[in-house]
């Protein structure tokens, strides 16, 4: 990570305060690990900032999400105790991996992903977190399940200083697009390429 | 991320246990954003396995480091609290970023640096955790401060299942030849390119 000193002076008319809080829509994509933990990492340095954290599972479930579901709730649960850090709510669609490979289910999990986009976008219409994480939120798009360009804008338009993290591969060009990061997490080796399997602590 | 499963089954002869449990050395590289970030999300999952966590930050301190640092010293209190989780003990050394462009510092700052991988190999040796965080790390590889083949040897030979995760730039290929994983975060879109300064939150 750079030592936070721009490169360039943007002629944007904004001032130094405006620029620095402007909100960010943070892509993690590529077909190497550490999309979602980085997303939670982001998760704790906002819970430190006493931010509001909404995050959203478009498709893990079960064991895959609960290393740092439980974690970040433990904070939420801190949050509530003592005042420290922020709130954390957490939202999880779809039936877990396995699906995935299941085309008869496909219908229902699209369904259900409609429906947490849904939640998504009022929440933001209502300003209600200061941080969304949605994890794995590239593959319904990908799939078709979502209208890439109503996301875009939705995204896009949002109100206020609200940042966004999405997590998955194959982002879309036109989410790129709008983004302020992307960044393309790429497999230079990869366990499971050598026949490890998941582990829990590693992958969950 | 995949789904868990393999790709090859490998004639290590090890069974699928022995290899679920063989201890990863990950390592997040490339110039991109996300490597500190994925490697605390990594430290949530070992945090709700009840590992032991040693966080090691070899460059960074102060404001940078303290979302992260203070949402797991809450999981750490957390831990010591009701039990949960595991513990988690934080060590940094150096004297902030801007260091890096004062050389006059840098005697002191590889002193630092020495003596904080000292205490890595110590912890190594005595199997002290499970999960070990060595952030931006790979600077004082780079840089010539540590031996590149001590450390790789320390490393590889470590005792038990003790995962370690290592970060920064440029990571060397001696390093990288030993690790399970390798992940290259690579840019594709960052802020500061386009003037934007580091925001509480999203950068530390």
């Amino acid at each position: 990570m750079p030592a936070g000193e721009p490169s360039a002076v943007p002629s944007d008319g904004l001032t130094t305060r405006q620029r620095r809080l402007r909100p960010a829509l943070i892509v993690n994509t590529g077909d190497g690990k550490g999309k979602t933990t980085a997303a939670m990492g982001l998760a704790l340095r906002g819970w430190h900032q006493g931010w509001s954290i909404g995050v959203f599972q478009f498709i893990k479930s079960g064991k895959w999400a609960s290393g740092e579901r439980l974690a970040l709730e433990a904070l939420g649960a801190e949050h509530e105790r003592s005042g420290a850090g922020g709130e954390v709510a957490w939202f999880t669609s779809g039936a877990g991996r396995s699906w995935v490979r299941k085309p008869d289910d496909r219908s229902e999990q699209a369904e259900a992903a409609r429906q947490s986009w849904a939640e998504v976008s009022a929440r933001l219409a209502a300003e209600r977190h200061q941080l969304y994480v949605l994890d794995e939120f590239t593959y319904p798009l990908v799939w078709g399940w979502l209208d890439v360009a109503e996301v875009v804008a939705t995204l896009r338009d949002r109100p206020g200083t609200q940042h966004v993290v999405i997590t998955g591969r194959n982002a879309p060009a036109e989410l790129c697009e709008i983004a302020t990061t992307v960044t393309e997490m790429g497999k230079r080796k990869h366990p499971f390429d050598a026949g490890q399997k998941g582990q829990a602590g590693i992958e969950w």
